[in-house]
């Protein structure tokens, strides 16, 4: 009998990072009291405590790990227990260098930091096996032991790939598997080009350091090959925890905007998903579309809403985007968790300010809203040594409670019941097409995140609640399906959403849809495909916008600017509802509609909003537009009402308070 | 008899570049006639063909590449068939690794793109010369086969030089050819500066890496030798060409702007040049100078006429400037060509706008009226694989006819009659001059392509005919020779110069003209060295101005203001025209002339505007000073009137229409 | 009986850089004659000429210099003579490539400039040793040799550290001789904190190329080690110079705001410091905080003066901050000195104007004020080849005098009388706080230097003379202490300062100050540490503000913004002065006074200048305060009145000309 059956859910919950080996022995029963008191109920430890559980090859000191899980269940704590393989030790290491990864100009990333390995190595595999089986048999069934969290944030630090080593050595066998013959990947690649035909499969290397820019095709294929590296190594470990560790979830904590793979993949196998969200420091890396300095600056101190609303709804939807209750037992939180949360300032972006009042508040309400069953505080103390001694803790250096930490105190949590989140409107989502869309922009200033986030917003400011999922992903139950930038579309993906519309979704496919596919190339009848039947129309031009240039647009609407991209249609059987006035696609589609099929052609916040406004009226989908920084977000039968603004801002005769939030009831504004 | 001497060339020829391996057999034939009915003389074809005319090693399959010459010639298309050296197979390169070049980071350039072999490398040497002749014996003769074109865009992605494998074990070889003894180079080289005596050639390596910057006669002299490398593997494969296929031309397709090499070194030995023609790409990288955002905004549709006018008359000028029918028999066209032309958008600038409408005519007038005896699009259709699939072709992915291609099909090419270009004005250039201006700036917004695009846009918007030519060049028959920025004059230059002027004709020369000797030092009786005496002066101080100062100039002609560099002189012969006023070079001579010779010390286009108009009235050669973005070309007797305007522009009592021109003859505007 | 013991030095000295080896010797005797008439007494030579001392291994040439040092002794001339280890010859690199550094990314780094050696290569400390002995045997007693300069520029171009080779081999011995054991390495390293603890001390490596940043214990140690490599190469050199030189200096050229080694520590030994003044270059690389392009325009042509000052006084401190006569027996100039004054334009900067009329004796005249017992102007003619052909000499290329030479004739150096600085106030300055503040330093725009320097510039606006002194140095005699950014603080340095403070002096601290400890992490008590009770509070918080954020502070002086950084306190027994008003730190305590102690903790131009004029005025120290670019600077009672702007001012009722000094008696302006 586990305690990870035991205790029911009815609202978030909260938890913190800690790292008990970072102090001495005697802060471990004062810490553990300390997150309890504070209403903490989970502490996430020992994914960076390799070298202490194995001090040298073999040598294995449990000691210390048998006392810190029999602290924190002494306290009450539920422990999420983590396998150490970010951090293979010093001794490992130059034991075997060959574990090493190289990076894309070719040189070796060294010890002395964290992530310092190459998923396809099998040497390291073992030792990644080795370890876990050793904390699993050792731990598996100790009743501090909720679940375990993989490794840390695969990817983080451009670590998804090699480019050398043992990535490199597999490679060509990745790809034999995948194609059979040298034949079938010469063309799928289209290695005519540029002579660039493979006659061994020894002959294939990663895609780097190549004279000019490689062959997409060669990128899409190595990026796939890495991603599943990733899965494999992922998927032994979790093979192992199954087997002796049961009843206990697995989970991962997946990186902000991280794109080194393809996480629908890796997600696979695990019980939930959780993320680690960094508001203030993906506002400094993640500026949205159409914004700069301004927005930057605007949401210094809470970061931009929708940036953080996104990975919410992006991580809750990689499991299928239905979080419920009881699927590891009654009463174990589902997910999915925010694994780390931003509690004070953090120490990676160029420009690390401090959270506004209220922010640290404003981010776990958020979390639950946009599904997270529990929230974790990253980290306990802060860091007294190494690295990371600028980040903060809910306790400062010297142990008193920083800003978070009060923030935390003051929050009554029994106000966020879990539940559903249940949107109409989906956005869809494919690693794939990310990877073709940024390898070839075309337009600089133009991206995949880019791209997508302008719909996103522009969902997220008419007050509509929005379902993140892959582009293949199941489409009943949505009134209107979005696909923003979804350019690989092979001929079952456009057999799945013409299936969708003919049950009555509205589909909006932004710029670029169905431009390419699978094997990375563009479809020989143009775009759209084998989706032109759906669409109605074929395309005319495109037109990549140097920053200084715009193109206007007239329709019913009224008229708008497209900026960074324009591209104009042939129409068949679609209708035109916008067109393009002056340049070079003077007279042509800007915005066509077949049935249940509408395609925006430019790239445009304005013009976005106004053709989904209408889509959305269409498929009787309810709209509460909102100001900017003010959100509504809705789960289990309430609604979160935020203001994001540093200023108190007056909607709906309502004064919001400046960053802050309220949950109403069935609200709907 | 061979059908390339059969045919009279009175007016402007059409082509395109074709990939027939990059598609299905069954879009031969339509292609080619599709070709021949847009009024398309010519298809240049193979040149990354490699792999597909010999898959493994030593096994040809000629049978595809007979069969598309077989098809072209049925349908009137004459070819320019291309030896295809840009694109070693994968089979030749995993055999002999020691043919990738290594860029200045000391990283080797890996196969996966184009263009992955150092110029020296004797393994490489060897297969070329092999594909050479195997190419030359099946088809030398091949009545479709109008020429040859040698590889492909010499030194695009930065290959020009590689610093490491083969081309550093040739180079000390190369030295010691030139010097004979180490004494010669350490004192040519000043090697005692800081004690850089060589005291074995096998110490010489290639300047890259160095701890500080490499000394500036060092990095000259690599220049030289990578220059001699590729002029060595072009004339081995030119001579094959001869030997086997008489009667046809050969030559390559030089690049915009590239400067890598010596392109007088490089193009003895061809028929004619052609060059590869990218308005828009060209833009975005070369921005004319004292020009920015505005510029590149205002002439974002159509390129910046001066850039694409200078090109083509560097290239007309590499032979000697005087193209004329026959050299290769009569009614050959003996170029320059524009063996790619821009038609659409290109691919690879980080913004690539469609071109207006009209601009694919424009530039092919453009082309024709410097000197261009055909003008082949680039490429037939859009690729649908690989590295170019955002690249525009005449024909869309889908096979519909691009915007291109109707803008060619309503072209009419008879108001375009081959001819002589006449200029009696000729802007002096010289590779050696631009490396030692740019590898020592002195001033960062300061390049031998600025200085000297300063010269020659300063004539164009005076109506004024170039010729740009070798600053050893022939001068007869030249009312006024510029030098902008010829900073190396050797004591032959400076007689041959001096005669120049004796003879007749005014010579302008920029700042730091006469500053270097051949070795890359300074005069030791300081600028201007040699050419003291014609000039009648000696430099006296030179300021390089940081982007936020200016140098005020008083003179007869007004004041004016230099920017980036400013430099005095102690006159001795020379009469003083413009004097600076204030700052450190308060009441000292900015401009002066002694006789024929007028020396230039300040960067500023108003300045050389103005000294040019006085220059040229002197020497009697008819201007017609041109509002912006207006231009007038001469060839054969017309005149090509151009309005590069996005807008309509009342010139001279004339509308000209937005991106259009007028073919007048005999006219003056 | 030695030449060197038998001049008095009654006022400043001056001299040039002189390089026979350059120049054809019918000019040794004419050069040397013109140095003397224009009233130089030294001449530095020989610190690149290994190749012509010894062209091949082991074959001395000592002819040249032999009459090189006749030459100038007949003409009455002084010469520094150097050690000519800066440049390796080729013969020795390539028979010994080991000698090599490596730089950050793992490239070695090659012969073909300078520098190109590993301060920690056992083979080069054999060759430096034997060239130093050798050069020493034959000249340690010349009558012409005043005195050594070992080696050149130690640490430019960015040498002071190599990655790889010799330097990788010897580092962890190193630490194995500091630490003892692994287990006290890893603990003062915090290497448990992503499990990088090490089990032996091969295993560790320089800190570069790991995947994520390093820990910056590693690097701490890493950069100690770095410069304990210099300070024994150079210990080398000075054993064989004292050994075999008896009675002359030995001395070494430091570089502008080099930050490679703890130049305290590699300044041991010597008999006084000198260093390389180039006013222009270093006013484009380092801008002073606050300022930006008008800054860079306005001081343009004579540098910024702050920054200039700022290095003399660094220099001053080095060994002790007392200069005085007769160190090295009476009459000797004991320095510091300037060893290189840019006397023309420089050819290193992005931009390098000409110098303003004037400027080169304002230059001379401040680096008197500030300490100089001799200046030494770079160089005598300008190289005619090699790397530095665009940088000037007192001589032109032609051999006429320039500007600079025109200047120093006009010079009367009788009004400048060596003798003490003597200043109440001193800055403390501390490589290690450096290397920490700049590893980690939170905040993009802020810098140590620009920390450090808000607090010099603030002082010299006020008027007054200020040492630069070590953070551990004597602070007796000094009514004010000001520690800007001393973010290191031992328990020692903690009690060093407490002491001074009970002693009366007054202590400024800036933000950060007894943050870290000695091994590089944060006090576990957090700031202030060991100096908690003598601040009398703890640190609350600290806020990093990106560029667009500023944060109101308010209190008796009035209301003040910061930017870059704030931070706030909680007080215990210290008292509050400002108070920061709005944002998150709204209400907390910006600056704070204890007794003795003020520290303030926002990043704030004129918060700091109003907190220190309240300083010292308790502490009675005279002030005047100065408009832009005028500067005091006072010296053996006299006091050097400065105008270092473009323009000429009106101040104290005294015009004063554009860039130019007056020397006043006993002067207080
Ligand atoms: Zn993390
Ligand atoms: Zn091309
Ligand atoms: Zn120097």
């Amino acid at each position: 009998m586990t305690q990870s059956k035991s205790t029911p859910v009815p609202h978030l919950q909260l938890g913190s990072c800690d790292y008990p080996e970072h102090v001495p022995q005697d802060r471990w029963v004062p810490y553990a009291q300390q997150q309890k008191e504070l209403g903490l109920s989970y502490v996430r430890i020992a994914e960076f405590a390799w070298s202490r559980m194995e001090p040298r090859p073999g040598e294995y000191d449990w000691a210390w790990l048998d006392t810190a899980l029999d602290t924190y269940h002494a306290a009450g704590m539920r422990v999420v227990l983590c396998t150490p393989t970010p951090t293979p030790p010093a001794w490992l290491i130059r034991a075997h260098p060959e574990i090493l990864p190289m990076d894309a100009q070719g040189r070796v990333r060294e010890f002395g930091a964290r992530r310092q390995y190459d998923f396809a190595s099998p040497v390291y595999r073992e030792h990644s096996r080795r370890i876990t089986r050793a904390m699993a048999e050792r731990y598996g069934t100790h009743p501090a032991v909720a679940g375990w969290q993989t490794d840390n944030e695969f990817g983080c630090h451009n670590t998804a790939r090699s480019y050398g080593g043992a990535s490199a050595e597999a490679f060509p066998g990745w790809l034999e598997r995948k194609y059979g013959t040298l034949d079938a990947l010469n063309t799928a690649w289209g290695n005519v080009f540029w002579s660039m035909e493979y006659t061994d499969w020894a002959q294939i290397k990663p895609p780097n350091l190549t004279v000019a820019e490689p062959n997409p095709s060669h990128v899409l294929d190595f990026y796939r090959f890495a991603s599943a590296m990733i899965a494999e190594f992922q998927a032994e470990q979790v093979a192992i925890l199954r087997e002796l560790s049961p009843g206990r979830f697995v989970t991962h904590n997946f990186m902000i905007f991280e794109t080194g793979f393809d996480h629908y993949e890796v997600a696979k196998g695990l019980d939930f998903v959780t993320w680690d969200n960094y508001p203030l420091g993906m506002l400094e890396f993640f500026a949205p579309p159409g914004s700069g300095e301004d927005v930057k600056t605007h949401f210094a101190r809470t970061g931009q809403p929708d940036l953080i609303a996104f990975n919410h709804d992006l991580y809750r939807g990689l499991l299928g985007g239905k979080n419920a209750l009881g699927r590891n037992g009654a009463g174990t939180p589902n997910g999915p968790w925010v694994m780390e949360q931003q509690c004070g300032q953090v120490n990676w972006a160029p420009f690390n300010p401090l959270p506004a009042d209220g922010a640290v508040q404003l981010w776990t309400a958020q979390a639950w809203a946009h599904g997270a069953d529990v929230v974790s505080y990253f980290r306990w103390r802060a860091a007294t040594m190494a690295q990371e001694v600028m980040h903060s803790g809910l306790l400062r250096h010297d142990e008193t409670p920083d800003r978070g930490f009060t923030e935390v105190a003051e929050l009554d949590t029994t106000q966020f019941p879990v539940g559903e989140v249940s949107a109409k409107v989906a956005v869809l989502h494919d690693y794939d097409s990310l990877w073709l869309y940024d390898e070839q922009k075309h337009s600089a200033n133009l991206s995949y995140w880019t791209q997508t986030l302008t719909y996103y917003m522009a969902l997220r400011g008419l007050g509509v609640d929005v379902d993140v999922i892959h582009a293949d992903a199941d489409l009943s139950g949505y009134a209107v399906v979005v696909a923003p930038a979804i350019t690989l579309v092979s001929k079952e993906r456009a057999a799945h959403w013409t299936a969708a519309v003919q049950a009555g979704a509205k589909l909006v496919c932004g710029p670029r849809t169905a431009f390419r596919t699978p094997g990375g190339e563009t479809w020989a009848d143009g775009q759209f495909g084998p989706l032109s039947a759906l669409v109605g129309a074929k395309l005319l031009q495109y037109d990549s916008l140097r920053p200084t240039l715009s193109q206007k647009i007239d329709g019913d609407g009224g008229q708008f600017e497209a900026h960074a991209w324009a591209e104009s249609y042939r129409t068949q059987d679609a209708e035109t509802l916008y067109t393009y006035a002056g340049g070079p696609l003077d007279g042509q589609s800007a915005v066509i509609r077949n049935g249940g099929v509408t395609v925006i052609g430019a790239h445009s916040e304005k013009l976005v909003g106004s053709v989904l406004t209408g889509v959305l009226a269409d498929a009787d989908v309810s709209m509460t537009p909102l100001p900017d920084g003010v959100r509504l977000s809705r789960r289990a039968g309430r609604t979160l009402l935020q203001n994001w603004n540093p200023d108190a801002v007056t909607w709906n005769g309502r004064r919001l308070e400046p960053v802050s939030f309220t949950v109403l009831e069935n609200g709907n504004g």
